[in-house]
């Protein structure tokens, strides 16, 4: 028997921050068949809300570090806000949706980051992804919509990368799907210089990711992208790739990662 | 074949503000067997945070208003923190419960409490309950942890009342299963006299209902769910009580609805 196909989609914060461009990307995922699993960032939103309960931002070495009240604000945002807002969305065009952090239905169980030389705070690495329940749900034709959010098994939330989480539900679920892993951003893949947005890289190999970084083609915001999608080639997933709203099932101008 | 079972729960604002108390009910929820699901009001947080945020809490005729300020906070603090707190903890205690609003898995479609006299705002009344979904999970040995938030399926979020959507949903559960429908707070049932905690209200008949209103036995706050309670038992649920943690499936003192 043939595999199935899944996307796999993350959704990065500057779409997320912007109204009409979320539409578009709700638009876009709602037109295409298929089974998909969506998984969300932050957006701007967290740091207006942190700012105005006047909660300081915390950096070390250029990290910020969640602490007990930085963690409360991202739980209320990521899985209370923004998750619900595009799950009533997705609602409206008749997908079926269904909102997830980590905890719901044990989908995603991580450790507090071990402390070496900076504590982060409650931050999360992931340990296991529950592919039966998001396998079920999807048989259900439900559309599961992650946000950033894990726990422990211990009662405590976690506060996680939304590109790991991505990459982590699309190695867990290659085992019995044809997985596509794409990282949707504002261009239509990874640009050789952000002057010139219509000229993406079609194809970025392992190898050549240090290089990239060197000559300054690859900033810090990019990064960690090509850095989980490279892991998730690694950890089994056929298909890696960077895009924009307007080629996501297309694949068209696409930075595919080899 | 007999109907299994089904436990539908709600638990009060003052039980969840209370750490230890929302621990302890946590607790006999996952010590007991059987499906239940488990509706949430909303308790102290939000107003905590609209007061942080400056938010006016705008009363007409002492009925409290929601508006876009106040629906952002109450999608923040009962769909996010609260009911993301309650799925860790529920996990902790190796139960599998799964956190939703009204729009995942479209599971109560809501309309905004058309203007009359008052505009409420953005609150709803219930429409559907879509117990297909919520069967479902169940058999998928999931634990629904519903907050009171709904979606009109125009994707606006809707404000709604805890005390009703926990009703609506043992309703719609009866068609399946025998449901018992239990409205969990402080107490052990309602109360004669609050200076007598200890002797509870076996039984109310819907006829006597305006009579301890009148007499004043029955206070503002308990007159939902009594009201609530009521509608559940017109519409098929076979055992509709209001109890305590300690009495929350022993129901002894609780107070049944007849």
């Amino acid at each position: 028997m043939e595999r199935p196909s899944l996307h796999v989609i993350k959704i990065g914060g500057k779409l997320i921050n912007d109204t009409d461009e979320l539409q578009r990307f709700i638009d876009a995922v709602s037109q295409e068949e298929g089974k998909k699993i969506i998984v969300h960032g932050g957006g701007r939103k967290a740091t207006e809300l942190s700012a105005l309960l006047s909660i300081p931002v915390k950096m070390i070495d250029g990290r910020r570090i969640t602490n007990h009240e930085t963690l409360e604000v991202a739980i209320m945002v990521y899985a209370g806000l923004i998750n619900k807002q595009m799950i009533a969305r997705f609602q409206s065009q008749n997908v079926n949706a269904i909102g997830m952090c980590g905890a719901d239905g044990n989908v995603i169980q991580a450790h507090k980051r071990p402390v070496d030389e900076i504590d982060y705070g409650y931050v999360g690495d992931v340990d296991d992804v529950n592919s039966d329940i998001l396998a079920s749900l999807l048989q259900a034709d439900l559309l599961p919509v992650l946000c950033a959010i894990t726990h422990d098994n211990n009662g405590q939330l976690l506060n996680t990368n939304a590109d790991t989480i991505a990459a982590q539900i699309a190695i867990a679920m290659s085992d019995t799907y044809n997985v596509q892993l794409k990282y949707c951003f504002e261009f239509a893949g990874v640009l050789y210089d952000v002057s010139a947005p219509e000229v993406t890289i079609s194809e970025i190999k392992h190898a050549e990711l240090l290089e990239l970084q060197h000559t300054g083609v690859i900033n810090k915001g990019m990064l960690p992208k090509l850095s989980n999608g490279f892991d998730a080639i690694e950890g089994g997933v056929q298909d890696v790739s960077i895009c924009g709203i307007d080629n996501l099932f297309s694949g068209e101008n696409a930075t595919t990662l080899k």
